[in-house]
């Protein structure tokens, strides 16, 4: 067996999230976290009974100091120097690593106890566990300390420019948006080289207001590497008098090395290029968790993940970037607010537990993460109010959208993401074989009559109980979640979704659920519209990934600003990346039937003008779909599923091709 | 005002607890602790709203990275360099400070926003508190880093020796039990220096068995000092060819600086050495907390902790320590495991904050841990068996003592101290005017009820309900708990405290509590008889300081012996130091009526030979004991109290002289 690295279960995760979660800035400053994250525990004790054929020197080495302790020794090693001789037989060893600044963790060399999935480990919290491991086989390289690989990448152009503070300089262009850190060569004199970044050209031409800058103490050597990767598609250099020349400036490019498991191009050439810059965005925001913004926060907002969740299932199919996301979302510490400080974020977590479930069918990760999930839905059920709905306590953030509405009070939509998690947990439940998830089934129902009869307008789901206009967030979650009936679906479609006079949703986030909802009513042809006119505009204003908020009324410098900042908007945001997933669920048709995808459903929006050739992942295997003048085809490789085309069902075998002539 | 370091509500005594329970050693080998400890919190924001009366510059520095954000400014300070400089008026500032190694704190200078306890702190969980801090004026030393102070010890007698080894060198003799690092001056080439210590000459002269012992790299300087201090009152040097030379050896002792607040001295010179001894026991192992013993584990365990509180109440009445050591104890974490991983040093914990009320009348404390002691109160109910009974779960551990008995099942012992722990919750609840305090109170009788009807024997209390034969633990309890009537207590004396076939106690620990138990019920005549022969055994044996266990009839090398390890006995353990509590609550006889010695009772033992002149801390002032042949004077600095003797109760004015003549 070969040796490899291994830690406590899910310190790893959280060692990388602490790290993740502490790299962001504004101009170089340091801005931290505003929630609480997970701490490392410093302390581990590993352990490993095993037999030796012969007698064997193991070689033990770990990230941070350790102590030793061989079979029924009453005490440990002393002078332990890295390695121990035991004769052929049974043995136990254990070595304790203390590690207070990283991850404590182990390597162990010697054929008949290697370090791999047969130890145990005890944080001190007096329970042995299997220990964690993930294939880190090389003993020079510390998990924890693994980055992601990087890849030099050269500016498409170079230009001299006048910034607007008066200095003039260089302006580099790299094309498109990136993650990366300069490299900086051919150095000559030394002193401070002060760098500009931007997301736009223009923010990279103001470096008085940008959000990143630099400034690289050069000269000791020919070339400079920067070390913290930072986003941006432009870089501004000065030059004058007191700052040293170079010869040239490229980039590291920190990637994410995962390969989509998805294919989509179709007759509409905007429509692909919407699918490839989405792509391109959720793939950037794809790092060591799902990050909400590549230039700020850098952090892992739970609203956003879910959705990017959503997006990697119908593309890179990432089932370890969830799953670690999820982990470190959920974390360890008694629950003292909600994840990330804010309401609905937390029902969120919940929801995207069930949904990577329903998904992938990974049962053993539920298993995991139920008595996590659980007690944070009883924390949220905690603080419900004496109707038993969720309300703002004090100054708690309840967020929903950037959006102006009121958010005090009982917000339906609220009760709705309540109502969600509560079928989550029951479903975990009756997954699990847990006695509870029954009862928990009938409470939810309990909790939707009471929320539909509290709420329901007749013309839509009010907004709170305080008597604010109807607002789209409670209806559309009402579509997608299943918790209205047809009749209210449809009322709810004309009233609230094609009401022009309800507020309208102006940020990609809230427009990934709109989207769905007008799809979900049979309106995938009004979802095809507005994603070309919306994320079509984005690329009309130069959008080489998607963004954080974009009103198309909005012009000129203005388009940038964000939270009273000129450049405050990040222009790489995850939750802009939705057509990834609209198109895969709602043009494309595909969904998991049974959990999974042991069986799948298709339901392809064929509008006789957008035809499309698409492969979208489902478990272990993919289904395509080809879409042309006059036919249809279909191949799953693994799954079987059904077909649904206007109110007819067709049985799709697995492994075999399936076609259909289409009138038109 | 004055500029302090400040830091998050507790967060200093997390750090110091991790660094002291890191430090504990086998030899040179680290040993981790075997429970959780409660981590840093990383990242802290504080913040401060503040009126300056003119332009002022405020320069703030941190433990740590630190980004600083003023007034509406909508972005972090950038570059910021230490300071900014602000126009008279309100402002607010934040400074959020991280630091993944130590403690994140902030000491800010500028009149008008001086760090102190008007800031306000949040370590993430989105609630702001406000700061701690303590008087930490000096801006270069961080609170976190410094240190015990040291002085300087020389050896009272230096030798040669032969080690057990067969090595020959030097054996130095501090004459006492010390916490110290050598200090080796004058040396004379360079290399390998071992040193080996012993608590016992013993132990010093047996290098391979010692439990402590270092290897110095000594020769680029004349002089060396060791870093990590270390228990021992011997130290042996071996002298050889390859072993550098050197002109001296002394020692920095580490040292508590706190001062007792109580005398004591009697006719009997043996006792005043036992009291000597204790006092100076208890001395050394009280330091950052309560530690167990000095050689090992250095660690702090609740059962032990819980002693050196009621000893400490009775000398040092060291208040800032007893409410380090529970906070600590009580840690911050999810409770997964009994505190120490013990179940009865759940309870302890518990009782130990009622007890510190008792003595101190300090309710801001019980308000502040009343929460976590609920917490660990929960816990401790959540695992009780169908019966309502506490019981072994899986391997956990149950300690009672260390004696030969069975811990499975359902112990009285630990029923009782189930009892007890209720009675201070609701204690502490009726204090804070918490409603659940009536009905937790009338829990606390039902439970008492049923224990006193499923155990009581009608010969004492039984061990179990399993049969086995009755050991005396559940019946100290009872007495000192005021569990069983005057009728049963009289029985449990007879029956089983005074009955030599009942398993004997042979820890100093489990002493305490029998010594109690014995006074309790009239007997301090067999307290003070017990006292000089068991403590007064211990220095017969030599010691300087008591001992962890101590069993007269083992003598020779043997009684060094513990673990399996010919030195694994701590010769310095905390609950060795319990004459110092016998002596003043049952020979002096004092004790608080009212919560924090608003009045005391005083039950002095005259047995018209053992004379004595007290002073014992009672709250703010102290109250004087002289017993002298045919005089009893009582002096009470700031409490009024009752004197009770034979029968018979005086008044005890504060402030005033109190005589008696006595007959005989």
């Amino acid at each position: 067996m070969r040796s490899q690295w291994i830690w406590h279960k899910n310190e790893l995760t959280y060692c990388l999230y602490n790290k993740v979660m502490n790299r962001r800035r504004e101009k170089n400053v340091k801005v931290l976290c505003c929630w609480q994250l997970p701490q490392v525990c410093p302390s581990v004790k590993f352990m490993r009974y095993f037999e030796l054929a012969k007698t064997t020197e193991i070689r033990i080495r770990a990230n941070g100091t350790v102590s030793v302790r061989v079979d029924d020794c009453p005490h440990y090693m002393y002078d332990f120097a890295g390695s121990v001789t035991l004769p052929a037989g049974r043995h136990v060893l254990l070595a304790e690593v203390y590690n207070p600044a990283d991850l404590p963790c182990l390597f162990v060399e010697g054929e008949g106890c290697e370090s791999g999935a047969e130890w145990i480990s005890n944080c001190g919290n007096g329970k042995w566990i299997p220990c964690e491991c993930g294939g880190f086989y090389d003993p020079a390289r510390v998990p924890s300390c693994c980055t992601l690989p990087v890849r030099r990448v050269q500016p498409v152009a170079c230009a001299r420019a006048e910034a607007k503070n008066g200095s003039s300089g260089l302006l580099y262009d790299f094309g498109r948006e990136l993650f990366a850190y300069p490299v900086i060569e051919g150095i000559r004199g030394s002193g401070e080289l002060p760098v500009n970044y931007g997301e736009s050209e223009d923010e990279a031409l103001d470096p008085v207001h940008s959000e990143l800058s630099d400034t690289f103490p050069v000269g000791d050597s020919p070339v400079y590497t920067a070390n913290l990767t930072k986003a941006f598609r432009y870089i501004f250099v000065p030059q004058g008098e007191n700052i040293p020349s170079f010869g040239s400036l490229s980039c590291n490019e920190e990637y994410y090395p995962v390969r989509t498991r998805a294919k989509f191009t179709s007759s509409d050439e905007l429509l692909n290029k919407i699918y490839k810059t989405a792509e391109y965005t959720l793939e950037l925001t794809s790092r060591e968790f799902f990050l909400d913004g590549l230039k700020r926060d850098r952090w892992v907002w739970a609203g956003d993940t879910l959705q990017s969740e959503w997006m990697s299932l119908y593309s890179f199919f990432d089932c370890a970037l969830i799953r670690n996301t999820l982990v470190a979302l959920l974390g360890k510490d008694k629950f003292e607010q909600h994840i990330n400080g804010i309401m609905d974020y937390s029902f969120y977590v919940i929801w995207g537990v069930w949904e990577y479930y329903r998904y992938t069918g990974d049962r053993r990760f539920v298993e995991e993460v139920y008595p996590r999930s659980l007690e944070l839905y009883n924390f949220c059920k905690s603080r419900t109010n004496a109707n038993g709905f969720m309300q703002k306590i004090n100054n708690e953030w309840v967020f929903i959208d950037w959006a102006d509405f009121s958010t005090d009070g009982e917000l339906c939509a609220e009760q709705m993401l309540l109502y969600k998690a509560t079928c989550a947990i029951a479903a975990m439940e009756e997954l699990l074989g847990i006695a509870t998830g029954a009862g928990r089934a009938r409470e939810a129902e309990t909790l939707r009559e009471k929320i539909d009869k509290t709420f329901w307008t007749g013309e839509g789901y009010a907004h709170d109980t305080a008597g604010h206009p109807v607002t789209r967030y409670a209806n559309i979650f009402a579509v997608l979640m299943g918790f209205c009936s047809q009749a209210q679906a449809k009322i709810i479609l004309e009233k609230v979704l094609l009401n022009d006079s309800v507020l309208k949703i102006k940020t990609p986030y809230m427009k990934f659920y709109e989207m769905s909802a007008l799809a979900e009513l049979g309106r995938a042809d009004k979802m095809l519209e507005i994603i070309k006119s919306y994320w079509g505009g984005m690329l009309a204003e130069g959008a080489t990934s998607f963004w954080e908020e974009y009103d198309p009324a909005v012009k000129g410098a203005e388009r940038y600003a964000m939270y009273g900042r000129l450049f405050g908007k990040s222009l790489c945001h995850s939750w802009g990346a939705s057509p990834v997933y609209l198109l895969g669920r709602y043009l494309v048709g595909l969904r998991p039937e049974q959990d999974g995808y042991k069986t799948f459903v298709l339901r392809p929006f064929l509008d006789g003008k957008t035809y499309f050739e698409a492969e979208l992942p489902a478990g272990e295997g993919s289904v395509q779909v080809t879409y042309r003048k006059g036919l249809l085809r279909v191949y799953s490789s693994a799954a079987p599923g059904r077909l649904e085309l206007e109110g007819k069902e067709f049985f799709i075998e697995a492994g075999k091709a399936f076609e259909l002539c289409l009138k038109d």
